[in-house]
Parts: structure tokens; sequence; C-alpha cells
């Protein structure tokens, strides 16, 4: 559903997002922890415009605090952009002139899919902690749903960042007979011990929290002081030393003379601080805790005898690896790991290391080597 | 004070924590803050003799969250030594056969020295939030205090790594016709932007815990979940990401197959709950606040025109300075930068970085080519 803005050229527009409901009772979707969820909505935006034989989607996939607003506006006085409208709309690397744009937010989110927030069908109240443990694959076979319902057999690509990455792998592992690619940016075949140390602090900041009342505190409000604690510890692992420095380094917001006091007077803190509060405001404290929890449970070689090799091997997609130099929370280290089992597998794969100070957050900032590097490798593969 | 505990013959065996009281009224200690502070009180203890005409004596310095503690055993049935016990005692890198050993809690601690935990003559209660703001160089000149107190008029040596190293460099500059010398180990001229944001998440966490009451806590018990929290936070910067995967990895505690729950599954979000409740037990949350707030305010160019050169320009004293590898919370590149100043003025001064998995926290654990630099430094300069 678009509607063109007219001032952005470049833009998709004004947007709106549509919600698919499936596994609506008698049905039911099954998940990896065992239960069973019934009804699921997936809350998702299109751009551009699917061809007659659809052959042209690409399915987009978030990261851990994303929405289904991947690009253009949902409304005239929004005051920014979808999240990754950077690379997607008319002429960019996600080129809405050629290809049909899906955005799903993941099942487990709390901007309009099924997730810990939505009503519990059995009770009238919110899920809160009886919601059930979610995973990546979870997350997967629930935009496979999605994917049938817009009628859609093959995809020219599944392509995200972080834990988009992380999805758009196991897409390729689960449906080698759809996908066509995978784009997979700053991810990991699983995350390190030092990742779950930070995810849990974060879940530990919100579940101490007195407000998170064990998770049901849906009618008295969110855990503010924990939410906005797990996302400042976030931000400092999205952003690398250097980028730090050069963005804040030791300046104080007021005077050059020091406050002696216990206010934001670094620029750092302040920003920090800025960054929590905001994302009380459009997060789910509960959906922060099972999203981060499918991070860290999510590992590839895991379900194959611990083997990369052996899960990667019946994969029919050609894949485009990319890491950034200055990400620490995904270590250009974790993607060669992927791109040495697949090239030992023979699967064609193209990586690139770019080359950054911009840490983990370049995969969603202006970035000319990434943008080339998708537009390249999906003109080589589908120069539709 | 020592008896020696006869089971450990390398060991100070059993210590006991002396007090040193000064600046009481009428007198008053002038903090850079602007502030004065009266009484104050300084916990140390002492290891090995003083000789005769006072010149064996080294002073340490230690860290975040250190005490007077650093050596030997305060209880017969104590489970754990001091802190930096491997390398004090006799025939130990701060050998007590020769050298008279002094390590005292700094100023704004929580283990006997003057804090916000402690009494406000004034008022009769705990000084809460009302305690002045305190810097490394007011703890260096309540330290000065002590060494005066003691009759000692130089210091072979000072030493510490982290804020221990911080207090040694700022104890050159302050006091150079004292100290012969100064050991900064994993240290920095001042911490980066993200060090900042670490120790501001960490006093946030506090902060936002309700029970922490603006400081005024004492009678209902400290912000535990906030404390702790801030202790996760801050072990995770202590070790490497490589230590991390060694000792953890992506481990269960429990089976190998998930059990998909919020629960502390993975064996590093146990060791991390574990460090923070232990925490609890041992640190004044407010003291917690104060000193990382003198770690963030710490710049050792700021008074100096912003040139570490003229900040060293009338230091006396020659440095070993070291570094480890894989510390990034005080990474190399911050103790070469420390080198190169002291290089450009001439000053006498070794320096290795030493290769480690064990990240920030090498400092603390045995480590022999630490053991072996301390011991040539000391060796060289003063075979006595």
């Amino acid at each position: 559903m678009i509607k063109k803005r007219s001032i952005n050229i470049n833009s998709v527009g004004l947007v709106q997002t549509d919600y698919y409901t499936f596994a609506a009772p008698p049905d039911t979707f099954q998940l990896l922890c065992g239960k069973k969820l019934s009804p699921i909505t997936i809350a998702y935006e299109t751009y551009g415009s699917l061809n007659s034989d659809k052959s042209n989607a690409i399915l987009i996939l978030h990261a851990l605090s994303g929405t289904a607003h991947a690009a253009g506006y949902n409304d005239e006085n929004d005051k920014y952009p979808g999240w990754w409208d950077t690379y997607i709309g008319p002429g960019k690397a996600f080129n809405t002139d050629k290809y049909f744009i899906i955005c799903s937010n993941v099942l487990g989110g709390c901007n309009g899919s099924t997730g810990p927030s939505s009503i519990d069908p059995t009770t009238g109240r919110p899920f809160g902690l009886t919601f059930p443990m979610i995973t990546i694959r979870d997350m997967v076979n629930a935009q496979w749903h999605l994917i049938q319902h817009l009628g859609i057999k093959t995809l020219l690509s599944v392509a995200g960042g972080s834990m988009g990455g992380m999805q758009a792998l196991k897409w390729g592992i689960l449906y080698p007979d759809i996908v066509k690619s995978v784009i997979a940016i700053a991810t990991s075949a699983s995350i390190s011990a030092q990742g779950i140390a930070f995810n849990e602090v974060g879940r530990q900041a919100i579940v101490k929290d007195l407000r998170w009342k064990n998770g049901d505190y849906y009618d008295t409000g969110q855990p503010e002081s924990g939410l906005s604690l797990a996302r400042m510890i976030g931000h400092i692992t999205y952003l690398s030393e250097k980028h730090m420095h050069e963005k804040f380094g030791r300046r104080f917001q007021g005077s050059e003379v020091p406050e002696f006091d216990f206010n934001d007077e670094f620029l750092v803190e302040s920003y920090l601080r800025h960054q929590g509060i905001k994302f009380v405001d459009r997060f789910d404290a509960n959906s922060y805790l099972y999203i981060t929890r499918a991070i860290d449970y999510f590992d590839l070689k895991k379900d194959f005898g611990g083997s990369m090799i052996n899960a990667f091997e019946n994969v029919k997609s050609s894949f485009l690896i990319i890491s950034f130099t200055s990400d620490w929370l995904y270590p250009s280290s974790q993607s060669k790991e992927i791109v040495q089992a697949l090239r030992a597998t023979g699967k064609n794969v193209v990586y690139t290391d770019i080359k950054t100070d911009k840490g983990h957050d370049a995969f969603l900032l202006e970035n000319k080597a990434l943008e080339k590097n998708i537009v390249n490798f999906l003109r080589i593969k589908f120069d539709i």
C-alpha cells in the first residue's frame, strides 16, 4: 500500500502497516520450545510492486528493536522515515523500482506482531510472562506464513543486519527452495559469551525494576528505569570506542569546569540517558526480554552436531556476508567463520569486511560500501 | 602490625587494619571541588618493616573496589588473603623482606576510610549524598597525610593498577620530591568516553533503584539491585571477550538442551549474577557513585593546558608503565600515550605491553611477566 510522498523523490513516500493473522483456532502454530500459539498476527509493510510472476520479492528482517516500518513515512507529520530508509526506496540499494520489498515485525515483538504485550485470547489480558519463549526459528516460520499469504513462492533475497542477519541465515537453511540469496550483515552464527553477558545485564535491569512486577505491568506502566538502562547498555555496544571518542570524547555539556555532581555532565552521559528515555516510549520491556533471549539461544550449529558445514549443507542460495571492522558486538571474525563454512560446502559467497569506525551501528547508517555491495550482489544475481 | 601465619611461608600472615585520623577540628582538609572535610580517617595496613632511615617504603594504591587489606589475612578463618597477596609478601614482587609496604583505603571508600557511608559529625547520621565530591587528587593528598604520620619522607615507589595507577601517576606529579618511582599498571591519563559510559550506566543502575532513596538508605538497606547490576557491568569490562569465551563460552549450567526460560541458564549469566550479589555484601552503593565519578573526572592533562608533557615536566621519579594486550577498558594505547609523553620529557621509563587474554583483570591475577617486570624495575632502581 504505497502513496508517493511528492516531497521526497527517492522515498517510497507514505506507507501503511498491514496485518496478517493466521493459525486461528482450531489451528495452532508450533513453537520450538514445545508450546503452541493461536492465533498469530504479523504486522508488515511492503514497498514497490510485486511483478506478475511474483519473482521480484525481497524480505527485509529487522534487528532487536526494529519494526515492520523499514522505509517511507506512516504519517505526513513523521519526523523520521522507517529504520532502513537509507537502503530501501526508488534507486536505492533495495530498489523499489525493481523489487517488491517486504518487512515484518518479528513474532515476540511489540510493534503490531503477536508478542508478550498482546492480549491472550484465553484470559483477555496481556500475556506478559505467560507468553511462550520465542526463537529465531519461530520468527522465520511465522514470516513463512506471511510469504505464503502473499502468494510468493520464491524470495530473491532475505536480508538483515544483526538479529536480522540471524533470521536471514536461518531462512536459507530452513527454506532452501524459497530463498535465492541471503544477505547477512554484522551478524553471527551464535553470539559470544560477552554478547550473552550484555543481554543478561539488560534483562536483569528490567526484572530487578520493582515496576516490572513479574512482567504484569500493563495496567501500571512500563519498568522505565530497567528498560532505559538496558537500552543504555545496548547503545554502548552498538558504537565503537573510537566512534564514541570522536562523537563525545570527554567533553562536558556546559562549561569547561567540572560541576562536581552526578548530573549528566559529560556529553556521552547525556546521549545515553536520552537514548534510554526515548526507548521506553516505543518498546515493550517484556519484548526486550523475549527477543534478547532468542538472540542468546540462536546457534546455527546446535541442530547440526555442532558443525556449521553440516548446517549449510542443503542450502541452495547464494550469500552476501558483510561485517564491519569496528563492530565489537558481532566482530568480523564471526562473519569470517560463516564464510569459511559456506566456502567449505562450495556455496556461492561474497564477503566484505567494510572498514569503518561506526561499530555495529554501521549497518543502519549511510555507508557507501554497504550500498555498493548490496547493489552489485543483487544486480549480478538477479538483474531483472 | 604483622604476626606471621605459620601455615603460609610466603604470606605476610595475620595482619590488622590500622586507622589514622587527621584534619580534626579546627583543622580542615581542602578538597578540589572547593568543599572542606573534617575530620578524615584513613584505614591502612602495612607489611614488612620500615628500616631505620625510613627509606624502604612503597605505597600500594587500590582500584575502584579495593581496600587497605592488600596482603595476608585479617583473621585465621579468612578464606581469601588480601587483594594483591599474589604480589606482596616475603620473596614476592613487592618483597616484604626488603620493603615496607603500605596500603590505604581511598578517601571516599567504604572500608574504613572516610566516605559517604561515614557518620557526618555535624548531623550524627551517614553523609550519603551530602558527602563532597572526591577526586583522585584528593585521594592522593589524604594519603600524603598518612605518609607524614608514618614519618616517611620518601617513597621508593607508588604502585597500583587501574584507578590505583591513576593515583600513582598523580602522586608523581603532586609530590616529585617524595616519589622515587611510579608503577602504573593497566591505567590511563584519562578514561575514554566508552569508560565514562560504562561508569554512567552503573551509576544510573544505582540511582534508579527505588531503594537508593537519594542516597539516604542506611537505615533501610542498600539498593541491592542497582549495585549488583553496576558490578555485573563492571565485570564484563574487566574480562576480555576471548577470556570470557574460554571461561564460559555458550555453555549451559545444566543440561545440553535449552530450558527456554529467563533463569541464569548460561554459565556466564550465573557468574555475573554471583559477582553482583557478592559485591552488595562488601561495598557501599554511594561509594560506588563517588569513586566512579572520581575516575571519570581524572584527567592528567586538564590542569596543564591539555598537555601531558607539561603535566610530567616537574616529575623526578622513574616510571614502570605496564599494559595488557587484551585490556579493552584501559587499552594499551592509553599507556603508550603516557609513555610517549614521559619519553618526550626525558624521563626514565620502562614500558611493557604484556601479552595476555585475561583483559583488565590481569593486574590482579598471577602473571609471571608482571611479577618479573616489577621485580626487575625495583631491583635495578633500589637494590637495598
